[in-house]
């Protein structure tokens, strides 16, 4: 995925409201105006968002001029997985030092409750 | 994660050159000079980047008055790993869907190559 794709993939993602889109569309297909239904927003402000998230690859239109269906782009979100993944090692390794960490900790207590 | 934090973590992300800045920072904490030195970038610019990567919580900055080290914060990452897990099954189904449609072709090409 090219940096920039992947930078508009970031910045659309950067919002509540589109993120609730992609979470209403990850559903199954839905029209504009659907879309628009748990929003308090005017249908010219959802379409705003809409743009937002189809240059960024993250949905696709359909053709039909009545309803054009919006859809999500799942494979947009594995370009933000695959960036992840180098960063994923960061944190398991903390938390395996924590749970290490804990793990002696309990064992430290049990020693002192045998003690008693 | 809250929705705002989450908000801010995605749009620091929306810049290639802080993520450039994460992926040195997950080799080890460093200085603000030697997070420039790769930038044809002046200090202040690169200060700029790192402010808005701190107040993502992406990175924390040492108490040090002449060195405050940069340190990347991989929890916050974790915020975007679990905003992404309810769409993982999205994209690994697609690839599901499209190893069986492969693996169907593939015994269809069998079956052609036996009646030759």
């Amino acid at each position: 995925m090219a940096a920039d794709r992947l930078s508009a993939t970031f910045a659309a993602l950067a919002d509540p409201t589109r993120r609730a889109i992609l979470a209403q569309l990850a559903l199954g297909d839905a029209s504009v105006s659907k879309l628009a239904e748990p929003f308090a927003m005017s249908l010219p402000a959802i379409s705003k968002h809409l743009k937002v998230l189809e240059r960024a690859g993250l949905i696709t239109r359909g053709r039909e001029a009545q309803w054009r269906p919006c859809r999500l782009e799942a494979k947009a979100l594995k370009g933000v997985d695959d960036w992840l993944e180098d960063y994923r090692r960061l944190w398991e390794e903390r938390f395996d030092r924590l749970e290490i960490y804990l793990s002696e900790l309990q064992a430290e207590e049990r020693k002192r409750g045998r003690r008693k």
